[in-house]
């Protein structure tokens, strides 16, 4: 007998019943609506790209964890594991046309090929953020601004916290005479810092001896690294005229009193064990994380000046990141600020027989012009058992056209907040334009 | 030498740069608005799907068309061509708790793995619609309300058409003497007819001919076939008591009695040669044509009782349509209502000199938290320059803070329709609560 064909959904992807989608589509809204106002702007791009695309900015090892395969033509494709080097594709196609900066948002599924955890999944909702054109550190802080004010319109202020580091900064410190690392060896000595928090101190060490730093550099480093200052400390500082921490703060003190500019300050601080594992970063690296430790990072991003000419563009400096939905609902449940949705319904209209129907499906008209939520029956329901749908979804108000208020011209109205039932002349619903205060 | 990687988009899939990105925005936001004042429910699922879950619902003939592919896990699986394989799936597994009607919807993207031309893409987006519940012409009706709607507030009044057909109709009226078509038979006729008018009479005739279907059946068949009835004519016929259409018609002229409630029935006529080419279809089919004929079907949709129990589901009637947006995209072009977007910005600050730098980040962020679109200098640029970028970004104010003003505890501003200039309080910007007229 031949194998009963199987429906269930694949691991790692996620159905949203109508309550689910409504709460988590109000978190999509409000993430997007902060990054609208600072005048980023919608783009979007396939999600299906050449596995190249990816490779050549990632690296093989992250292709391994892509949802790649062989597509009909034997092309090596994949589904879009995130957006960026779609977006530096298309502005590296106009980047000499289009005025600077081009700040860029866009939304939607992006697809890894991982084992399905709490918190990392095979399908989930991205928002990416980047701004191209500029080196400044206007820009630095713009972007973590942005993120910062996501979160705080999430309602998470007090459970987040963003660990800010440049990678300019820790060359120079790895460089210099305490450390003594030769520059080729460094992006392996970020690859290692990267791991610091997720493997054991003893590998960690063992990791960086294998390198070649000596035993007696490795007692510097891992304090170092474990140091974290608040930006208000580093704008302390700063205020007293000194360089605590060299040349190559400069840079990071100037995004600190820009981030204390917008009044965000409070929310940063410099950890030099957060360097991010991807090459491609080449100053400015962020991740923001839960306050109290428990999860893995919310979303990070970073400083990646190089990509747009890694897709045959013109040297475009570029700043931005990648805020995906999985950890953030874990967050957000947590905290209890996730949303809980209910189903929004302006009005249910009831007819009471075959004569009033076609005056009613007209006043629903009128109400859905006005982008008002209406139903009306379809199941052939009675009278009562309409009342109770419509107290399922939610209904704010209905409205009930029977024979006695036809001959009146009248409507019954019942609040389903109050309890209130009180008739309402049938003119104010057929003809709201003269008299727009009545419908609310 | 190695080949040099390929990081071109492939065929049939798009990019959309900030104005193309905004235009689609308006599009897809006008129809999701009329589809919630319906009251239906914005629903998701996986974009990726068993192939199973589709070959179950539509054969082999259109899993041949999706975009499948064997996953890294040796998975048959497919990017999903619709969602109503997912919606029934979601159905099926609650339809026993949750109140009917159940009336979903959703919006994505999905894919078809076809040859790319004009309306047909390899990526497209899709809005699917559906009622599940209900076996009522109330359903029905409203289906077709919906669709009609949507284009209606799409600006294309005039420009398209809704075909609408009954399967139990023609089932009936293939059956009947006249045709004495076996019903065995019926579904290969449907197949046939669904091609009608896209091969020759010659080959149309040999197909139904090859079916059994003798001459003269055939002479009184194509006729009838091309006889299209507006539903307004349809009314007058009903008007007059008479039942041109025989037994099988009572349900469509509920549904035009019921479109002519809504004041939509003129946008509709009864056309017996769409019959839609799936099995699944139970009863009501539908197509939504340009007027001039010259595009290819716009968006269709029908009733389908039986897919709720493919999914091991309870019997669950179901209605609804799925619309693409490629064909709507040529339709809306050609009759000049793709939105022309601008990008829109209400207020640019510009700072001069570092001192004013912090209050201005803060303007903008009391500006923000208001859901202006407000942006700042990132580049270093001089006055001069951010006031062509001001304008290239279509900002209608231009706020400068420089010194004199500061002084004043003033702000100049500019309003770039008018080109006027003028100096504001400060405190209006810092303190909107106490002044909320004033930010327009």
């Amino acid at each position: 007998m031949a194998k009963k064909p199987s429906f269930e959904s694949l691991k790692g992807f996620r159905e949203f019943y109508p309550d689910e989608m409504a709460a988590r589509r109000q978190v999509f809204d409000t993430a997007e609506r902060v990054v609208r106002t600072f005048g980023y702007r919608e783009v979007n791009g396939p999600s299906v790209e050449p596995l190249d695309l990816f490779r050549v900015k990632s690296g093989d090892e992250v292709v391994e964890q892509t949802y790649s395969f062989t597509d009909k033509g034997g092309r090596e494709v994949t589904l879009i594991p995130e957006l960026t080097p779609t977006v530096a594709r298309m502005v590296a196609a106009r980047a000499k046309t289009m005025p600077k900066p081009m700040k860029w948002y866009s939304w939607g599924k992006m697809w890894r090929y991982e084992q399905p955890q709490s918190g990392r999944l095979r399908e989930f909702y991205q928002l990416n953020v980047d701004c191209f054109g500029s080196s400044r550190p206007e820009a630095d802080a713009e972007i973590l601004a942005v993120g910062a004010e996501i979160m705080l319109a999430l309602g998470l202020d007090g459970e987040f916290e963003f660990k800010v580091n440049s990678r300019q900064y820790m060359n120079g410190l790895l460089a210099s005479d305490i450390f003594g690392i030769a520059s080729e060896k460094i992006p392996a000595v970020f690859t290692v810092i990267d791991k610091m928090h997720k493997i054991s101190e003893y590998d960690f060490k063992a990791q960086l001896s294998s390198l070649g730093i000596k035993n007696k550099a490795l007692e510097i480093l891992i304090p170092a690294l474990g140091d974290v200052t608040t930006f208000s400390k580093l704008l302390d500082f700063i205020d007293k005229g000194a360089e605590p921490y060299g040349e190559m703060t400069t840079r990071l003190a100037e995004v600190a009193t820009l981030l204390d500019g917008y009044g965000l300050a409070k929310y940063f601080c410099l950890d030099r064990s957060v360097v991010r594992g991807l090459a491609y970063y080449t100053d400015l690296v962020f991740e923001c994380f839960d306050r109290k430790g428990e999860l893995r990072s919310l979303f990070g991003g970073g400083r990646y000046d190089g990509v747009v000419e890694l897709f045959d563009g013109p040297p475009t400096p570029a700043v931005g990141f990648a805020m995906g939905d999985a950890v953030l609902e874990v967050l957000m449940r947590r905290s209890e600020k996730w949303p809980e949705r209910q189903q929004e319904t302006d009005y249910y209209l009831v007819w009471v027989g075959e004569a009033q129907r076609a005056e009613c499906l007209k006043i629903a008209r009128k109400l859905r012009e006005q982008d008002k939520i209406v139903e009306t029956d379809v199941m052939g329901k009675d009278v009562s058992k309409q009342m109770s749908y419509a107290n399922y979804i939610g209904a704010k108000k209905v409205l009930l056209l029977g024979d006695e208020e036809k001959r009146k011209n009248m409507l019954m109205v019942r609040d389903m907040e109050t309890g209130q039932q009180f008739q309402e002349p049938l003119d104010k619903y057929m003809n709201p334009e003269g008299d727009e205060g009545g419908l609310t």
